[in-house]
């Protein structure tokens, strides 16, 4: 079975929940709206990391997949797994948004610093599984761009283990870390260092 | 007329029924924030169980819509009822996170049940009506691949229904068992038993 | 210009909007749960009508560009009126469910049949605009296919009207002519009077 | 690295936020349902006004994208930027439904006009990345092609920003303004000034 359906249905989560996220804000009548717009800016924050975050996982994910040329039935599994933790991101986000500054700060970034953990995790699983043996490997690709996915791959888990660790200490300085990780390790990361 | 059409219809209502399955979250302020969230363990498991399910369901349809060389006016309107029933599926998913482990579970896990079996009848009356006699089937099939998904397909319905008998017994083993049937079951389906 | 771009942008607003549906239903906390879910019915109704509409159109509209050669500014707008329209039909559904067989029931589905009414005639317009003189017609289209259209979209204003008039006499007997519409007039139109 | 998957990536958003938009719509039991509907006009307004906005920047978006012919790290981030506005659109899109003729209705002005504006200003320097020496412009694309965008891209700051300025002295001028740009100016740009 060939990868393009995969792809197709991947790419329709990525997008739908990058844009679900905007749902995440809200006001209400009665107290001065310019106020409030200002007091949302914790929901501004997570919006444009997590938004930037899903674009930039997107892209990787599309471009690994361009190497893959042949799915089986563990593999579809893992991709579902993955997609859904993507799909899961509105949630902690809102999280962040809502939480960040007021009491519960700490557990609503630890839930949303442990969502990118779980992500990372079972996108280097994801890969590992088509990667290893060349197993789902299409045959024309060559050693050379499997080892730059790795090296790609490989900062994930410990960067995203080191947000979810920062959170105990300071949970805004922690959401910023995320925000930096997707504007300047995700861009270099699979598509570019090559 | 072609089943392009059809399928990229499809492919939307899939991919975007699986991502409004994380509106089903909530949480208030007000009572601590990391205890509400250890207690949303309903709706983690109902997430869970049917973003796997309708991942699964969409290769499975995917597979046999690509058997398939031309769409009637019946086949459409059986289409149309198949994708409304997975569209479908948020509500009731988020009834079992709502309301699992308090009272009205039992109504809850027989609503999702219930759209299950309406969802695996219509899929095996979808898949009849194009097979009998290879009504709409493509010309250069073999019936060997015919018979491949009549296998896979008929156990779908007694499978689901067992989950809503068992709801009246226990409505969290009627959600477990939803899960283990979209985790073991359905990927060895229609896709990979040839 | 082609006409490819408009019809991927189509695509999409028709299938979200059908899936965005399922977002009226909502239940509570307190009284009897299968109570509710027995009292949703007129929330089904209008979910069923909506979502069969939404995908009967979906394939006329692509039967209809698959005609159309070329676009031009005045046939884009055309078109994102008409798709404003549909991607309007969750508010009066949503209205259709909460009030049908209560106060206000006449108002709703008023909104609704105003809501469709208004998408009949904006297609009439949008298809009569492109086949006046063959303005926007591929050439290699033959008069008889254009005829198959017009005779398919003649009655939509006026049975979208009788439905509009009929609410001001049974609110519940206009949902159900609409349901009929769908199921037995739109799936016989454009794409299979030919 | 090629555009065929910015573009994916594109298109989903584009037609996701402006089916969102829809969400904004809300009434309540307990007082007169067709006097509600009546009043909601501030948010009929304020969705066909983002709706045609949104279409037709899409096209824009699409026609531009089709000049170019790689993409690399900064474009996809400037990318990413942009679509994260195109997708923040429903939130202050509510406001203006929610606030206009209310108190409050300076400030939700406010916020809709400035994101319009912040959508503008990095669509221009998204543009004028890809532009300037012909960075990433494909090979065979004439120089005329590139001239006319930056003629079309040209007016949209100045004409959003005077949107922005309107607000100080009437909100409803603004939004009836930023209509009459989405109905006139927008569909006369890259697309059909050539």
């Amino acid at each position: 079975m060939g990868t393009s359906r995969l792809e197709a249905f991947s790419d329709g989560i990525f997008a739908i929940a990058a844009t679900l996220l905007v749902l995440e804000f809200s006001v209400s009548h009665g107290s001065d709206l310019g106020h409030q717009l200002l007091h949302l800016w914790p929901s501004y924050l997570s919006y444009v990391t997590s938004f930037v975050t899903i674009g930039i996982i997107w892209m990787n994910h599309h471009h690994t997949v361009s190497l893959i040329g042949r799915a089986d039935r563990t593999m579809l599994f893992l991709n579902n797994l993955l997609l859904m933790t993507v799909a899961f991101l509105p949630f902690p986000t809102k999280l962040v948004g809502d939480f960040l500054h007021h009491e519960g700060e700490k557990a609503a970034v630890l839930a949303y610093a442990g969502t990118l953990v779980i992500m990372a995790v079972l996108h280097q699983v994801w890969w590992q599984y088509a990667r290893r043996n060349r197993r789902l490997i299409d045959d024309g690709v060559p050693d050379s761009a499997l080892s730059a996915v790795d090296r790609a791959y490989a900062p994930g888990v410990p960067l995203y283990g080191s947000v979810f660790a920062l959170a105990f200490a300071s949970p805004l300085a922690a959401v910023a870390l995320t925000f930096a990780i997707a504007a300047f390790y995700l861009p270099s990361a699979a598509l570019f260092d090559r």
